[in-house]
C-alpha cells in the first residue's frame, strides 16, 4: 500500500499518513515545490481518499547556495508547495528544514478518515480494465532535458528527436508531474474503483506488479498499450537500455493512478477525467486517462505484452514552447552547481555555466497566468530574474 | 507551539503532529536511532500528550557508505528508532528513505487526541514555578568527546576536566538524549502544568522565550538555576564563548522539558520524577527534574540571572565509563569518514582513522542487558563489531 492505514481509538476513524521526500529533478524552484507536493499527496489518491487534514513540509536547503540564491530560491520552493496544498484542499502547519549538501523538498500527508473515505487496494477481479492517469516518461522527458547541453549524450538521440520536442516534452513532463490526482481519487467512488496505486519509481510494471501481488482474488494484469509523453519512447529507445521504458520499469515521479475499474465503468472514468481538465497546465495532461489493460485470472503478476501500442501523448498548450523561448529563455545569472548537483544526484563542475537558466522560471502561458495571479505585487521580470 | 494541533471534522478530535530530522551526533548507531525517535516524541510531550497513534520514520544513507558498512550500521540505527518508539508506546509503520551525502535521522509523530489529552502551553501565571526536565551541556559533551582526538582542541580544555571526565559527560548526554520526555509529560496532567516545552536547538533560553512569549499573562520567566552534566560548564567556559553554555543559548539536542508548574505542585512533581528513574539508562538522567526559576509579572521574555548556581548533574551508573573502557575500547576497522563528516556536518579527512571506534557499540551496564534483551540470538560480540 501507499499509504499507512492506522486504526484509532475513535469511533472506526483510521489515520492515513503518507511521507515522501526526493532532490530537484526540475529546474524552476516553484514547480519543483508543487511536483514535491502532488508526489505525497499522490499516496492518499490512490486510495481514492480526496481530503487531507495537514501537511507538513521537509526542506533542506543546500549548504552550497549562497544567500542570495537560498533567499530567491526557497520562498519559491515553498510557495510552489504551498499552492498545491491549497489545490488539495489543506495548508501546510509546519514542517523542518535543515542544511544539507542536497535540497531536499518533501512533506508528509496525514488525513483521519472514515471508513467509507477509502479504498483498499485489493479489490480487483478478473474482468476488470487497468485506467492509467498521466502519461509516462518524466524520467526520459527530464534526462533528455539535461542532455541539451551534453554534445556526447545528445548525439545519441538527436537522429529521433529535435531540441524543441525535448522542450516540449520537459514542459509536459513538469505539468503532469505537478498536477494532483485529486480528480481520479475523487472519481475512483464515482465509478466503484477495486483498486488503485500511484506511479513513480518502481515504473509502471514495478508499481502493477506490486498492486496485483496485494490482490485478494488470484488475478493478473496485462498491460496493452503504453500512453507516453509524445517522442520519449523513441528517445528512450535511441539510448538503449539505459530508461527500460517501453518494458515498463522507467521510474516516474508523481506519475498517475493505476486504476481497477469494473469494465463497464471503464470508459465513464476516462471520459469524465477528460473532462477535469482545467489543471494548471491547461487543458493539458491533468484531464488525461487511457485505458491500458485487463485483469485476468492468473498469479498475481503484471505483464506488458509484447510490441504495446504506444500511444504518443502530445502537448496540448502547443504555443507553450513557443512562448517560453521568447519570454524565458535568456541567460541567468546564478551559480547553478549546487542545482545541477541535486538535479543529477552527482557532482557538477558546471559552476560557471551561463548558457541555461537553471531553476529559473520557465512558464507555458496558462501556469504564467496561474503565478501571476499568485503573486500580484511581483513584475514579470522579478519573476524571470530567479 | 512545538506541535501543529489540526482541528478535525470528526467530533471535537485533533490531530497533533510533528517532525523533525538531523545528522549524527553520537558515534553508536542503535542509540542515534534511539536518539532520533525520542527527538520526535519529545514535542508531543511536551504538550502533555503521553501517547502517540503513529510514527514515520525519515532516514538517508550515505553515498560514502560501502555496502558492508551499509548493512552493520542502518539496521541499528532502525532498531534504535523502532525500539523508542515502542518505549513511546507506539511503532512504526512506514516512512522514506534516500541515498544523501550525510547520513540523515528523523521522524514524523502523529496522534488523534481529545481536548483534554493536550495542555495548550499559554496558561502559565505569576508564582508558577520553573522545573526543568533534564540536564543542560548536550552539545558541549558531544564536542568535548570529539575533541579527545585533537589535541590542538583538548590542549583548550584539558587544565579543566580529564578524559575520563569528558567520557562520563558524553555516556550521560547520550543516555539523556535517548531518553523519552514521557514520563514528564504524564505528570504534567497530574500536577496541572501551566505550560511546557522542550529544550533543543535554540538551548534553555531560547526556548524559554519563546515559551514566555506565547503566555496569555503578561509574565515573565527568571532563570536561577542550570542543571548542567558535570564538568560540562567548566568546559564551556574554558571554550570562551563557542558555546554560550551559562548564558542559556547552547543547542541542545532532544532535551528535557521546560515546565510552568502552580508553585505548590513544583516539588512533587520533581520527587514523582526522580521516583520514575527505570529510564534504559538506569537510575541516570531519565529520572532527573530541577526547580529552575520562577514566573513573575513582566513583558513575555525570559532571562538568566547574573551568576546562576550551577547544578552539576553527575552520572549515576558510575561503573558505566569504566566498562565502556574495558570492553568496549578496542579499534574497529570500520571506514569512518561518512559518520564523521555527518557528526560534525563538515568534511573530514580521517578517512583511515583508527584509533577510535566510530559508531562503535559504546554501552554502559544498564544498556548494555537491554540491548542484549532485545536482541537475544546476537552475541555480544557480534554487537561489539559494529
Amino acid at each position: 500500500m501507499d499509504c499507512c492505514v492506522i486504526p484509532l481509538r475513535h469511533g472506526g476513524l483510521s489515520l492515513v499518513q503518507t511521507t515522501d521526500f526526493f532532490y530537484p529533478l526540475v529546474d524552476d524552484p516553484y514547480m519543483m515545490g508543487k511536483i514535491a507536493c502532488a508526489n505525497v499527496l499522490s499516496d492518499l489518491y490512490s486510495m481514492g481518499i480526496t481530503e487531507c487534514d495537514n501537511m507538513l513540509m521537509l526542506l533542506s536547503v543546500s549548504q552550497k547556495m549562497n544567500e542570495k540564491d537560498r533567499e530567491k530560491v526557497m520562498p519559491l520552493v515553498i510557495q510552489g508547495f504551498r499552492d498545491a496544498a491549497e489545490e488539495g484542499g489543506t495548508s501546510v502547519t509546519g514542517g523542518q528544514t535543515v542544511i544539507n549538501p542536497w535540497i531536499i523538498v518533501g512533506g508528509v500527508a496525514s488525513v483521519v478518515c472514515k471508513p467509507n473515505d477509502f479504498i483498499m487496494p485489493d479489490g480487483a477481479v478478473p474482468g476488470d480494465v487497468l485506467v492509467l492517469t498521466k502519461p509516462l516518461g518524466t524520467q526520459v522527458a527530464v534526462n533528455a532535458h539535461q542532455w541539451l547541453d551534453q554534445p556526447e549524450r545528445w548525439n545519441k538521440i538527436k537522429l529521433v528527436v529535435t531540441k524543441e520536442d525535448v522542450k516540449e516534452a520537459y514542459q509536459e513532463a513538469m505539468f503532469s508531474m505537478a498536477s494532483l490526482n485529486r480528480t481520479a481519487a475523487g472519481l475512483m467512488h464515482k465509478f466503484q474503483a477495486h483498486a488503485a496505486t500511484d506511479v513513480t519509481g518502481f515504473g509502471l510494471l514495478g508499481h502493477a506488479n506490486n498492486l496485483a501481488q496485494q490482490q485478494q482474488s488470484e488475478v493478473s494484469f496485462v498491460i496493452h498499450n503504453l500512453p507516453i509523453i509524445a517522442k520519449m519512447a523513441a528517445v528512450s529507445k535511441a539510448c538503449g537500455n539505459l530508461f527500460n521504458l517501453i518494458q515498463g520499469t522507467s521510474a516516474e515521479t508523481s506519475g498517475g493512478l493505476l486504476v481497477c475499474l469494473p469494465r463497464e465503468q471503464a470508459a465513464k472514468f476516462c471520459s469524465e477525467m477528460k473532462s477535469h481538465s482545467s489543471g494548471p497546465g491547461g487543458p493539458g495532461v491533468a484531464g488525461g486517462a487511457w485505458i491500458i489493460g485487463i485483469v485476468e485470472k492468473g498469479d498475481r503478476r503484471a505483464r506488458i505484452i509484447d510490441k504495446p501500442r504506444i500511444i504518443e501523448v502530445a502537448v496540448l498548450c502547443e504555443s507553450g514552447a513557443e512562448v517560453f523561448l521568447t519570454v524565458f529563455g535568456e541567460v541567468d545569472d546564478v551559480n547553478v552547481s549546487y542545482v545541477d548537483e541535486c538535479i543529477m544526484q552527482k557532482t557538477s563542475k558546471q559552476t560557471n555555466k551561463q548558457t541555461s537558466s537553471v531553476f529559473g522560471t520557465r512558464l507555458c502561458p496558462a501556469q504564467l497566468r496561474g503565478r501571476l495571479e499568485q503573486l500580484p505585487s511581483e513584475p514579470l521580470g522579478g519573476a524571470r530574474s530567479v
